[in-house]
């Protein structure tokens, strides 16, 4: 039950996306217990987005939000996989990249919560 | 106090969107002392979404967020709902669609906090 | 390391949004310890957004998301700076105006957690 957004002020072709895509499904092995299997995956592109009070450099904000929690070194190791993954995809300096975590106590999935 | 917001995969009518505001602006009363008089909702529609890395069926992912906290009763019942709502309203199948729960510690209306 | 996000019913020129990110990006010295050099803020206006059941109305619905946490006062004087900057640049009534805050665990950036 992980879900990852990824937004961003450039523009994501489809062929990226479908990497993208792929390649996240991966990167959530990272956290135990966790598989492509139950991902969604969604992307916001050439959103307006800021950093430092400039946009004239490409960013992406990442969300992953998951059913439960996890540990520190599995957060540890899926920010480094994913800032690695959009970082080489995407052209986007790693320190232009933020990913942010949200564990969730409540998730419902096929009308009932986990 | 409460904010829902239903991202898809797929196309939202002006029309169906009248229909599932009304529908979750009623469905909010499943959580004791919420109603549509505090309720702001949202949609986002035709979004880059993939579930089990795949876009070939219509997928929703709706984020429900909270000022405080209800009971997991109350969310259960909510998640039923909204379920059925997006699944008839939409013809999403439901075991296409999560249903994600925030509570919210500071929340503010009017330029104060609750 | 926070994130400001403003979603709006309404449409934001240009140069609206260079204002407000300029201010935005002032407001968050509220919070002790942060700074326009580690924000990103980010846009999203013409949203299909509703409150109380309608859209007739400018609504906004802010979310301001920070790492770690922060005191009470600081996100009181927060919500009353940011409903004031959303109120007089973009005309919107400020009973009009949600602000929401999350505090997070794990938070990423240039490949680690913080």
């Amino acid at each position: 039950m992980p879900y990852i957004n990824t937004r961003t002020n450039i523009e994501i072709s489809k062929e990226k996306e479908e990497l993208l895509k792929q390649e996240i499904g991966k990167a959530i092995e990272l956290i135990p217990g966790k598989s492509e299997d139950w991902l969604m995956v969604s992307f916001e592109d050439q959103a307006s987005l800021y950093f430092r009070g400039k946009t004239d450099k490409p960013i992406a904000f990442v969300e992953v939000k998951l059913f439960g929690a996890s540990t520190k070194e599995a957060y540890q190791k899926l920010t480094a996989e994913l800032t690695s993954i959009i970082a080489n995809e995407l052209d986007i300096a790693p320190n232009q990249i933020y990913v942010r975590y949200e564990e969730t106590k409540y998730w419902g999935y096929n009308g009932n919560n986990f």
